[in-house]
């Protein structure tokens, strides 16, 4: 089901190959500085051609640390919205949903209908794409725990839906993983009875083969893999080791001990043609996961969700540098008490973090050179703590301190009750669905002899990530307002619609 | 001086005429309604020729409430600023800034360099702007207080700054302004000993006058109003009084009750061909003055500064909305302890504020359909309370509570400390400068037989403005970053540069 | 079962007449001020002697608004305690219990034992005193609803509990209540299904006989009424009308329209000689109540219980000023979404609630004349508002602005999410265990003739309120330590134990 | 001056020796266990006689640590306060004050009037005190900076009022100190330009000869040591080192490594006679420093001055345990920019800090075993941060979780500006004054021979200090409002008046 079709010289519908075909400028600027202080800017278009496939496949989605809070959250809010579930709460009876989803639950201005009011579409309606309800979920965990133990044990979903979604999840069992100890803390160790024995090149093909066998056993088209499991510690990029494919796949023949579980997995997606996207904020793609990657045409992505207390801060800064206001110290608490919480009470776990959190607004901060001397930073200052109590119930208090004009101070706090894996599984969809997407995408410029995919790197993800990962020499943006921007203006291009300009010039005449 | 000089052939700088002409392709997007469910979308470009005046004229400014919090601050800071003054703090010494205002303290992205960088330049190097130091202050006030000493009970910049400032503002005395008791609280009768008696077409005449002595006595260019001073009660519309042009300039005569001081000044201004901002929440733009307004072109604008609470709401809740997130409640509390809080704590003075302040999430409700059914709206409450003690240091207490992913909720609670004053004063310079711009603006389209400016209500100060005032049938959007993209897109296309995509396609590319 | 048991020549327990009878010297100071700027200070001490029957009676207990928020969960929580009930939640299986209860749950230092530890017993243990499982619980609402429904409505407790006490609840119909929509809000016409009608007069010797039959179908030796009805507004003071006690009851019978349904519960009540607890602000015990309670010897309390934001601000208020520093301003905001909420969103309500709140600081604050000078108090704001989403879960933001050493400021912001109906219940069971005891307790000086109860007024119930109602001449407590300390104290006292002193001295020696 | 007299036979005023004699009967309760689960409480009587003498002394005090953040703000405001200094700010003028200092801004109730009002008297005049604007102050520093360039360094006081300070500070310059770089961070280093080089038994030998020469220069009665320079890491207890006076004399003579800068004050204070306090977490007061100071019959106070955050704590928990609300997490969050956080952002002093903060609720959870089994305590997380923006301004934030009636919970968020050096050095002035005190009372019951001091461990001094010390066995108390019971109650003592009960026994009688 197409719901939006654009009628336009530069677009065509190609009913039989099952593509949408459209012709698109792309507009940019290049800037060259005179001597006498002054920019030269000159406008540049280029012509792209993009090829999309309207064939939405049957996909699955194999989660790393299935049995964790965020895997077991989204399996069961898959099979409660594919079966309509209800349930009784508190506050009354509720319903399935995709709140959170920026593809499933929120909307974009189309243009405006002839009455001249404007015209929002669910994000989903633009083009073709897997509804989640019919994604086919499994995956590995150190545990062995079934998906019904698991919910229960996340204390996140409310007692009535957990018992009718017993059925269905009582009996989905994740396959044995990767436990390497070295990478996770040691705190981990007591749910680690589920893990697979012998070598690293071992570990690497039956992981391969579980995905092939999931993907035949379901007969699906694609599957896309996702790391949902513990945030490990930093490897080290050792030459040699991990600097390139080659090297890398040597070093696991080799039984590395730096290579990890996550960039094991990460490895055996490539090499299976399916996308890998990693959810936590350790460097799973080293050089050699990249290059990896580049030579097979596969899609990857990352790192770390993006879902409570970064993505506002992503917002706040972006508002505050924006509005010429400057931020002169940003200081951010959180405490939780979920399995994510425990590891990171880990010291190298912990570190993993702190970098990917503390980059966050760099890249606003960088922008603006009348706030900011040449290095200047805001005092930043992230900490996370292990607070059993609270459970997936995260708290984030943050303190945002500007400085305003003529020496004035500004201080926002912010308390925020985030419900940890209630944000983050709807962006594991969005990750999911917009992935997949991707891999439907082909595209062409004058200069390029034939048509292509997308770079692996799928930087247009940054929505979704705290620490975006973009192909070397492209720039890391974090403001979210312009990640949302990108998706909506490449979705919108990939129907051969123009970006949003929110300039409204029509409006700006007398009639 | 301009600092960024566009190189393409649908650029000319004229050097004889002082004009920027650019020729300019308007994206934007028809869409109709199939019987089948679908939208059919329809791209339409329409060329624009526009015409930028790059003489920067000799500007004044009227502030109407010129001994009030922000207008003694901003005449205080512009001085401070123009005269490069320092002072000594608790913190160290400080130095004059302007911080806050959008145009002397933001970036723009302009494009990439050579070297694939971005580069960033501030606001007011896209075209050639008035700075604010050049700009000449005066105003009334219905209190004779001299400036220093309003600066003084202001309690908003430090003794020893306000030491230095004295000599510069001690002479500075409002001019006798207009005294209607009705419209604002009767607590604010203790101020008014500065008050022009007779009738209200002899107070216009008088205003009128005094615009023109101002302008002729400082040489000037260039007058733009601002309405800083007290929140009125709304005026009643009524039929024959102030539903046109006309009518209203019949009722000014008659001595109409209805006609509020602000009115009074909008219409003076008007007449005199000066652009008027309302930065307060009544309905100072009765149908007639919109009506006189766009019969004279001349430029208004309006309502309500952004300043603080209000401002960070239609950034959050923009966030929240986009990214899928159901706000089901906003609670945002406020007090402070200024002259402003006294007036606000009289029932109809509220009344205005707490309009003006509760429309500000309607837009960005009613775009998003898969969380709000027709109709459905969030509760919002919105309380202002006067607590002297806290004097200009105003307090933000924010709680936006939201429904996400099956039926989880999230909790936001914020506490800010706003600093009234200084949030303001660079928001007014934002409104005067980009006001001022406007006027040197002219556009054609295929369909004009002749260049023409901008509509008479200036729809692009909405980033600015609470309660935006938009031309008859035009969409109010209070969404932050869609108002900030609006005003740097329409910057870009007076300079012949496309509107930001925040795309990055080329870095999307394998290389 | 008696658990505390004293060793003392100044007790005696009294097996025939289960008493026990204690002396106690009560220890006061009588200050004198002499003109060189000196206070003189003659300690005085007074010879009690206290008799407390330790004949635990069978008792009930009538609610006025039984099927509110308060109504239902008390009657809910007790059941679920006497049943030793069990339920699932997000966050596994709970457990009954009684905490936020100062009678049930929290203890007292008895003393220290041999080791020289300090022994801490439960308050419960102190004295006999009914256990809240034991209560025969009953009640009046304008509403018909079942209990069961009421609970199910007020969306406090949870589904899987709600459904274990369906059995118990569904057939506890509320008696018809009283309901003269003068005195609540317009918007609560809609719940009054199961009013009775007639005469003031008749309601009055309906609602006696409802306490008569009520107490002999269950056998009881004891009945103590509650108002936890919805907030009335004020009643007008009339002479002739309410100013006595036999005007008053003249009033009912010409059925006055300044008669308030919570002063005719009252009367009634006293009549029936059974407490009668105010738990809502308006004034109830108008001088006629006061006179006939005091005719009739039976006990009255009162007003508004103090469960959340105001119990938190007789705490830190206290401890500010207590410690030398000066807050300068109070800002309290409410909002909840429950009837409570909507029935004080009307504003004559809302006054009795802000009348309530907005006293409770002023005994601290006028304790220290360092700080205050005459007659100088913080400003003080106290909002409720009415916001439907966030049903019984009330949010209370408070700012407490203080003025600290040398002009230095101290800003306290506090969110509080206080679950309105969880922290009111457990109150509701100190007042009426802390009431009971109370009739069972009579004392003697030397200049009495003879024993006597307790003042009318029980004072000693300061902690539960936000209004505590005192005899006529006695200063208002509202630091929440000494209420608290008043009640161990008296507890103490009547087993012939002297004061905390909280000093330690033996611990201050050499040993 | 003294304001209150006490008229009783049991105070007597002795003018010869200048002495306040008073018989006190000192009431505590024996508790012991019987087998069928009942308390046996005892009575318990002690016979004291206080002499207190009124003679007030001439007193200095000398601060390690003097040019810190403490201690030039207490310095300053002492000057301020003694030549009535008044200054401008951002609000108007001001004038100095002592806010925030429990004696000397904070009042008790005396007793009831004539009038049967109560009475309040400042702490002061309870008893003969010295006044802060007559204390000599002088001390050490391992920085040579003058006391006014101390001050313009800290950020604390405003401009005008460190101008007018300017002439009275600028001469003021700490003797040198002692650093030993082992005990406080790295980063302390470039301040170390003022240290005694030589050996310990060096050191030592000087700072004694410095407080000899401090006494005798400015003709003093006594001097008071207060430690408010750096937080060290703690010692370690090691055998034959630091475990009894005579080893720890050893020790210092043998230059032991492990003997602290504030081991060595401590030392050298107690053998000139000199009460020490610590205002510092650190463990200072090894076992052989408090056995000297009881052989030399020295006074003692610490640990770590409770300003902020923890003090808030200390009355928080107090209040929802003692209330039957179980808090089951504590998560306590700081930042703040001097360079006290500088120094504590160094891993082993956060430690000594860390365990100061930590032990805050243990002895209020350890008291209500209905709330909490055996063992079971609140999670309870503190964090300090170092952000230099904020300089003195330190922020406090909080989240109390607590488990309230019937599984339901209450989430309390507070965020506290605490503005450091303003709230520490009140208590300061409250240490000094308090232990001066103390040196002046001597009591005696039946079981000694002669009148002795108190113990040299003063424990009254809690409510001033985060980590009580107390004698050996005796219980730590940190509850604050049992905490300053326990002084205005030994205050009544020492002029023969009764504790406070709160009870209003009076007041509850039929009149």
């Amino acid at each position: 089901m197409v719901s939006v079709k654009v009628n336009s010289p530069d677009v065509h519908y190609d009913d039989v190959e099952h593509l949408i075909i459209s012709r698109y400028s792309y507009e940019s600027t290049h800037v060259s500085y005179e001597e006498d202080n002054n920019y030269i800017a000159t406008p540049k278009s280029t012509e792209y051609i993009f090829k999309t496939s309207t064939t939405i496949p049957k996909l699955g989605l194999l989660l790393v640390g299935w049995g964790g809070n965020n895997g077991s959250t989204l399996t069961a809010s898959i099979l409660a919205n594919r079966h309509f579930l209800t349930w009784e709460t508190r506050y009354g009876t509720h319903h399935s949903n995709y709140y959170g989803s920026l593809i499933m639950s929120s909307t974009v201005k189309l243009g405006f209908n002839a009455q001249q009011s404007a015209v929002y579409v669910p994000f989903y309606q633009l083009l073709p794409m897997v509804h989640p309800n019919d994604i086919v979920i499994g995956g590995w965990d150190i545990s062995r725990l079934n998906l019904a133990a698991s919910l229960d044990r996340s204390c996140v979903l409310e007692p009535d839906l957990k018992q009718k979604l017993n059925p269905y999840m009582k009996d989905l069992i994740p396959m044995p993983s990767v436990y390497y100890p070295d990478f996770i803390a040691s705190n981990q160790q007591s749910r680690a009875d589920n893990v697979l024995s012998g070598t690293k090149q071992y570990h690497l093909e039956t992981i391969r083969k579980n995905i092939r066998d999931f993907k035949s056993k379901n007969q699906l088209d694609k599957v896309v893999v996702v790391w949902t499991a513990n945030t490990e510690r930093f490897s080290s990029l050792l030459p040699g080791i991990n600097d390139s494919a080659e090297n890398l796949l040597s070093a696991i023949k080799e039984n590395h001990e730096e290579v990890s579980p996550s960039t094991l997995f990460a490895v055996a997606s490539i090499l299976e043609n399916s996308p890998f996207i990693n959810g936590s904020p350790q460097n799973t793609f080293v050089p050699g996961v990249v290059e990896l990657a580049e030579q097979h045409r596969v899609h990857i992505g990352g790192d770390d969700f993006k879902s409570g207390q970064t993505k506002i801060k992503s917002v706040l800064v972006d508002f505050l540098v924006s509005a010429g206001i400057k931020p002169v110290a940003i200081t951010s608490y959180n405490h939780l008490g979920n399995n994510d919480g425990l590891n990171l009470s880990a010291p190298s776990q912990f570190k993993s973090k702190e970098i990917s959190k503390s980059t966050v607004v760099d890249d606003m901060v960088a922008c603006n050179n009348i706030l900011y001397k040449e290095g200047e930073k805001p005092d930043h200052v992230v900490v996370i703590k292990y607070v059993p109590s609270v459970k997936d119930s995260k708290r984030a208090l943050d303190e945002y301190e500007s400085e305003i004009f003529m020496g004035g101070r500004n201080t926002i706090s912010i308390h925020n009750t985030c419900e940890d894996s209630l944000l983050a599984s709807p962006i594991i969809i969005d990750l999911v669905l917009i992935t997949e997407l991707m891999t439907r995408v082909q595209y062409k410029t004058a200069e390029m002899p034939e048509f292509d995919a997308f770079h692996s790197i799928l930087s247009i993800l940054s929505y979704m990530l705290k620490a975006p990962l973009v192909p070397a020499g492209a720039p890391v943006v974090n403001a979210l307002f312009r990640q949302r921007n990108a998706i909506e203006n490449l979705f919108r291009a990939l129907i051969g619609l123009r970006p949003q300009s929110d300039m409204l010039l029509e409006h700006m005449a007398f009639h």
